[in-house]
């Protein structure tokens, strides 16, 4: 039983074809015209039609950035794409005759890893996407947890420090500014321009252009043994043990899943997560340490999950 | 289809006959000998046999204060009880005969809440318990929370400021230390021990003795309209709301019942709960905030939780 | 005995003759030339020329808003003008063939109130201003306080919260990020944003141009009784309290004086800083608690201690 | 010119002839009657009999542990001491017939180094005492600080952490909660009880009794390379370091002494000290950062600085 996953982000729609071990048999792309909903749709409708012109299938899921609603049907709010209270699944449903299903991005990719990659021996998973901010999932008993409207696995946005760093949202202190892309490259300019000099290696490997310091080189240099790039990724890694310790607490999940860019950093980012992580949870004598291991289905995640949540 | 449910505490073993409405139709207490194990388990059946005499019943649920295994069989923890990974269920079915799940206190209570009280027009609810403690329960698409190893609800422990207080679990600045019978009390006594002016009614109230504080007076000193003592409430409140949003970033569930002794403070509690809530939610505007609401089964919630668990 | 002042702006030069009671008996304004160290300089000795001409001077003092070496002769460093180790005392005594002293303008501010404005009573003497930063002065047992390399007074950069908001400094927390004119205007522009519905009076009175709220707009509605604006000041008035309770900690200054631009909200802001200072101070019942007054120099401090200092 | 040093400690009182080089040439010793003024004044006046039987001495220093007012004659309130509103001075002048001077005993202590021990080459000098407590004593253009009251110098009650760890003084947060020896002790067996690994050398040490770790026990086991006792001091070190980069942004003192039982750490509590210095004080790259050194005068402090007051 084959379905169409698709991940819409926000320069490409990728779609797939998937089979139920998650494998995709057939993949196209079309570029994501963002600022227009009707467009957007034109496209996904266009990627479906070619998928399934080769491949039965018996529907099509779609992984989306934004507040998709509980009954996985429309996309209340997204940042940064051109939908406000939309009616996906109904529009894609009339434009290619399937059955369709939404679903948050960080969700289905969250999915994928928990039916076919690095959390198949769990029944309860928390899986963590540290890219440009900070995702979250959360399966619980094998079951996608989706909460009343749908917002559940909001990581990001969970309070780590009261009154601390000044976030997008509006709020302040909350945990994306202390563990994500965003906070690792402005935790590094921000010392660079303040001359520390353990930022110093760091500012050579940019050229002398602080501005440039990205996350990509921090980690690229962190990996040839700069202590001050290394420095970086630790204290992003002991903030998200800190904040999966609190999320521990509530859930007790058997296994935490790190994925997105950010986890191209691998032990230098997980060991001192699991230090904090375990110096942070209550009891811990008396009970298991979820393990912390790497995503393992990469960028096909959103796609594999969107198609197998559709089933 | 009745069941029996029993509510083991530190000094008194409650027992019950709940019918499939949530009612008691009859009950029983014994006391609790606390540091024995066996006569703890002698106790329950001796009371679990008194009310079978007259009622058929299919199973017994029992209510522990302490981790609970997933399976519902083993006490791994008590913090006050005479258990260390004992076989409850085990011991139970073999003294009584009847089926028997045994499920953490404040789990119990928040399901007889879910079920029959407070959020019976929920499927996502929160309940937070502020006792001298602070409990915590989950139930999301109506299936009560227990996570790998059982030990999901565990509110108090979440982290709500780095570098905090210390908590008698060994770590810093967890939440049951910000909002908690517990830290209603440390807070006035520590206030008025530093001479604060606005502690003054509240001393003059326990007779002088600051020690005598406890949280019975200060909430009747509060209602009284002392405005020292309302802002003792109006900060666990306070607290209480920017834990409450920190879980629903993670959760949306739908309703936030809060129970427990402090509760009786009622709006003076709630109100500002609700406040720094809404002021902590991320996308509050595109969402529906939970509200908050007392609990409504009172000290029955236990018996009622437990028995109904095991039908 | 007169003597000149110069107050060194980002846009003026402002220079005045002053008497022993602090009066200004004539002044004069130049514009400053910002990106031309000479120029300056040039200006200000032309501005020191025009008055000599009609009044006898015993010698020049310069208020610069940067860090001035503890000799007082030179600017080690300004944010805003184009100073780099520039020894600004030696260039005009040469042009101007007075004794000339230099001090950083926020020194030269407190020590005017010291001496002649809201502080005479005293010996120890805080001085804060709220302006768009957040500046500091000491004065204890009469004498100001420079420190080793002529640095004290950088109340700004005092850690307020361990983790806190990002400053420009490049470090986290500093108390410059929570009560002063930037902090207030930034909290406002971030929670209209975030669709706070206390904001809704404020962004009204901005005509709905969320990104034109600015701290007079915030003070006038405040002062015209809206609810969420007083809430802003009062915010900013509790961290100030908070903030000055440990430097009395370490001080124990007689007066707190509180001047600049975020100052003309008065009692909505000095209230609730007297309120959290108390409530923050050690040993209160045994001390003196200083009282909080505005600054009465208005925009003449500068000038006036800048001219006292060089006596 | 000999003067009389005392140093009024909760068990002894120690008193020397000092010299005008800070020399101890003679001393004495009483116990300390703590809960009667009289005894305390009469155990004074007799060992100052004794000493100046053989010395001819212009006068005598008294260091007490407590609030003394700023004019040096009368202490306010001590912890341990039978002192309220005691005009100590006028009391033992009355006893003895020579000129008295009372210190705050942190105040004495530091003054001897500034004269005679690790600071004197500075002229502005910060000294913090890690003992029990947390002691301050800050000297600047050689000047001792007292402020209005005479309570100046308590470092111990500046806020590190916002609602962070309760403190004996009523308020939460204050540094000596997480940088003293009473911090370090209540770390390690918080850690220790809550299982900890790392503390597990700590708890062999002390012979499994996780009740008897103290101060000196883990500095000798840090000594000894346990990771887990450098890793105690080495946090120590690290809020040390955070205080006092605030304490410079005030003061900017040129050297930074650091006294007390641990200090006996070294290297260990100062290294770290110095890197969380430099990391959290503003405009690192344009100031001289000042060092810092372990005190030089061990016990002797008191007394001699005391003597040195009394000149």
């Amino acid at each position: 039983m084959l379905s169409i996953g698709v991940d819409i982000g926000g320069t490409k729609i990728a779609a797939g074809v998937v089979d139920e071990d998650g494998g995709i048999i057939a993949a196209t792309t079309r570029s994501t015209p963002a600022t227009d909903a009707e467009l957007i749709e034109a496209g996904v409708a266009d990627a479906v039609a070619e998928l399934r012109a080769e491949h039965e299938v018996v529907g099509v899921g779609v992984g989306a950035a934004g507040f998709v609603s509980a009954d996985r049907r429309t996309v209340r709010f997204a940042a940064n794409l051109a939908w406000r209270q939309r009616p996906l699944a109904d529009e894609l449903e009339r434009l290619t005759g399937l059955p369709v299903v939404v679903e948050n991005d960080a969700n289905a990719a969250g999915w994928a890893e928990y039916r076919f990659g690095a959390a198949t021996e769990a029944k309860h998973m928390l899986m963590v996407t540290l890219g440009t901010g900070l995702g979250g999932a959360i399966v619980l008993d094998g079951q996608l947890i989706r909460g009343g409207d749908g917002f559940a696995g909001e990581v990001a946005h969970m309070t780590a420090v009261p009154d601390g760093q000044w976030c997008g949202c509006g709020r302040k202190g909350c945990l994306e500014q202390y563990t994500s892309g965003t906070a690792l490259v402005r935790t590094a300019k921000r010392r660079a321009a303040a001359g520390d000099p353990a930022m110093g290696p760091l500012v050579q490997a940019a050229g002398g252009a602080k501005k440039e310091i990205d996350g990509p080189l921090i980690t690229r240099v962190a990996h040839q043994g700069d202590p001050g790039a290394q420095e970086l990724i630790a204290e992003l890694g002991t903030w998200l043990g800190l904040g999966m310790a609190s999320i521990s607490s509530l859930l007790d999940p058997e296994v935490i899943v790190v994925g997105g860019g950010v986890a191209a950093a691998g032990e230098m980012l997980l060991a001192p997560a699991r230090e904090a992580y375990a110096a942070n949870l209550t009891a811990r004598t008396h009970r298991t340490l979820a393990p912390f291991v790497l995503a393992s289905m990469g960028n096909r995640a959103g796609i594999v999950g969107a198609a197998d949540l559709a089933r």
